[in-house]
């Protein structure tokens, strides 16, 4: 059965993947729709169908024409690993001014992304933090009615570009954060959690009816999965639920990420993971419960970090691959440079050289789980067998191509007609 | 306006309690229901609207005719402070061997409270601890089934003399609870939180349609406040929302209850303090996250600890007093003898004499917030001024009395017809 393993990733034959891969049957059609028979074909990977995602944020500039040598070799690093963006739209950037919101800059960015064959993700629609200071001076009914046309508006000026939004951010706490006061805990203290996660659904899903809509916390306790009960009795339709993982305060390990997953997986829903994070320097204490308190003025990469982020992130990636209900994961943040608390996140050093852990990360993706170009010779029908991972795929044959997609786990058929 | 609180409790007057007084025009009316005019009358609280609780499991071998002086004098202690008693159903206790359940005991104890004026609480219908080892050897479904039943059947059997249960407990943590395998905890993982609360509800509600159900827990985080809003958004009619409040490491404080409550009183349901404990000894370290993890030998009253005690629990009945969403509040066990954890919970010493906490309270909620019989005489049609905190009242003259209740806060007019 697995004759054809030989051409496949090595990565394929890991019995804790088998969910996110096919072996196929691929039938090699010339122009003319005919099967071309016994011919060199060159298959090739070009996606995955697993989101491997990262925030774009620091390639804004040079997607708006801003270019310099550093930046495009962080956009050649980032390219080279991730084939899935998350781009800000925190409202008190976005539109610090009433009406004035940034949508060009973005939209270039987004478009940037999606020429390279990037998926984009808009993140968030709505959340309690990085507010508009001109939000407060509304009543609460005003509050509602502005976020809704921010949605609206949002969600409408990037349809086709970004179809994905993290809806609604860490409503666990927004009602009770008591960090600075806001418009939208005011809102959701009045009316209550549900009532603001079916305000960001229900305006984005009116304007684009098709569009993936998240919900995303950093709270991975009980909490969470009582609020996810509450949506789903209130019928609000979630697409997929979106857990945080910045672990700034150590990797979080095997065993915990599957409990995790385990218990967030008995609500049917895909998960990304939306926000990860693995230190290449010195950990945050234990003891710090809001990560926003940890306020260093220094905090360096060092080379036993460098070294255990490697190999925390390989396994935090193996895990997740190895839950079948995790469709997504992004890393937050290439560079350490613009990291947030300043921390050593990143999977690429203030000078510009990548970590170990880029490395690493991109061994697993882009070669233990992606089928490198490798030539094939069809059979009398046509055919030749592909095994690789869920995902985009090309095959070459006489200067001519086409695409084709694994979409479905296991044994199946599959044809691409070359034009 | 309020001349005639001369004849007031002390707390009568007391501005933070005033959702709490009735100030009112009683007219005494003859046994042939003409205003008795003139005439000296004693007017008397005798139960407060607030359930001023405590748990009544040291009291079943007494109300079961096994008498012994020292319990004897405990339950007079009990009757001289409170007048709302929770009584145990824990289902591995209540029933050990199936189909004989302890009815018969638990039924007399319950009536000896209500022929005491005694309302009476069962605790509670569905938990996930304390569970039969019978249920372990069940499928899913027998589970469900026999939890239906069980609830069927008890809640019918002390219909009339129970009419408030604590419907199911601490939800949030039952499907994820993993220090023992139990029936529910795997029903609640298969069901989600919601479906267990509806059949805990429904079960009960389809019994005693006018029974007072109650949702308890001790988690005070906000995935509580998360599964108040599923169960809202389930459509699950919750009458009361319980609060624990096990102080084993230490008094909230008045800063940190009244936040609870200003987060728990939101969805607008009354709110019991089902189960709260003070300590007269030494407090429970504060890393420790479940109380049951803290096993020890002996855990000694102190004379430091009793005075501190008797300041916080008084501080506690203020607090909770001050807020109109709590109506009731129930101490955690009367003796220190028998106390979850051995711990110096108790307002009674091992020795049987009341600690400086159980005078203190009781000089609130029977002298300062009571109606001691107190001798007024009514004017030409009948009136007598009385002011005094919401519950039950008699008055008497000539050797003949009537009963009548305060209901509303502030001014108003009641009737009662001497017999």
């Amino acid at each position: 059965m697995h004759h054809h393993l030989d051409h496949a990733p090595s990565g394929a034959a890991d019995p804790t993947l088998r969910h996110r891969v096919a072996d196929v049957t691929l039938t090699v059609l010339g122009p003319d729709g005919r099967p071309l028979a016994d011919t060199p074909v060159v298959v090739e990977q070009r996606r995955h169908a697993f989101l491997f995602g990262c925030t774009g944020f620091e390639l804004i500039d040079l997607a708006n024409g801003s270019s310099d040598p550093a930046t495009e070799s962080l956009a050649d690093l980032w390219l080279g690993l991730f084939d899935a963006a998350t781009l800000p739209f925190y409202w008190g950037r976005f539109e610090p001014v009433r009406g004035r919101p940034d949508t060009a800059r973005i939209k270039a960015t987004a478009q940037w992304f999606a020429d390279r064959g990037v998926r984009v993700k808009g993140h968030p629609l709505v959340w309690h933090t990085v507010q508009p200071q001109w939000l407060l001076e509304l009543s609460l009914d005003e509050i509602e009615k502005v976020q809704r046309d921010r949605i609206h508006r949002d969600v409408r000026d990037f349809a086709g570009l970004i179809d994905t939004w993290d809806a609604i951010n860490e409503v666990v706490i927004m009602p009770v954060f008591d960090k600075e006061d806001n418009g939208l805990t005011r809102l959701a203290w009045d009316r209550g959690r549900v009532e603001v996660i079916r305000l960001a659904f229900e305006s984005a899903r009116e304007t684009n009816p098709g569009a993936t809509l998240l919900l995303n916390d950093f709270d991975m306790s009980t909490a969470y999965e009582c609020l996810v009960e509450a949506v789903l009795e209130a019928g609000i339709q979630v697409d997929v639920l979106g857990l945080q993982s910045h672990m700034h305060q150590g990797y979080w390990g095997e065993e915990k990420t599957l409990r995790i997953l385990e218990r967030f997986s008995r609500f049917g829903l895909p998960i990304h993971f939306t926000e990860s994070t693995l230190l290449s320097g010195e950990l945050m204490p234990p003891e710090i419960e809001d990560l926003n308190d940890h306020q260093v003025d220094s905090w360096p990469s060092t080379p036993e970090g460098e070294e255990r982020q490697a190999d925390e992130i390989v396994r935090h990636y193996r895990t997740l691959m190895s839950h079948p209900s995790v469709h997504g994961s992004t890393y937050w943040g290439l560079p350490d440079t613009g990291a947030w608390l300043n921390a050593p996140a990143g999977l690429v050093r203030p000078d510009g050289t990548p970590k170990p852990a880029y490395h690493a990360l991109r061994r697993l993706v882009r070669e233990e789980w992606w089928l490198a170009p490798t030539t094939l010779v069809t059979d009398a029908d046509g055919h030749v067998p592909v095994s690789g991972f869920l995902g985009d795929y090309a095959v070459t044959a006489d200067g001519r191509s086409a695409t084709f997609a694994l979409t479905t786990p296991g044994a199946g058929t599959v044809a691409a007609r070359l034009a």
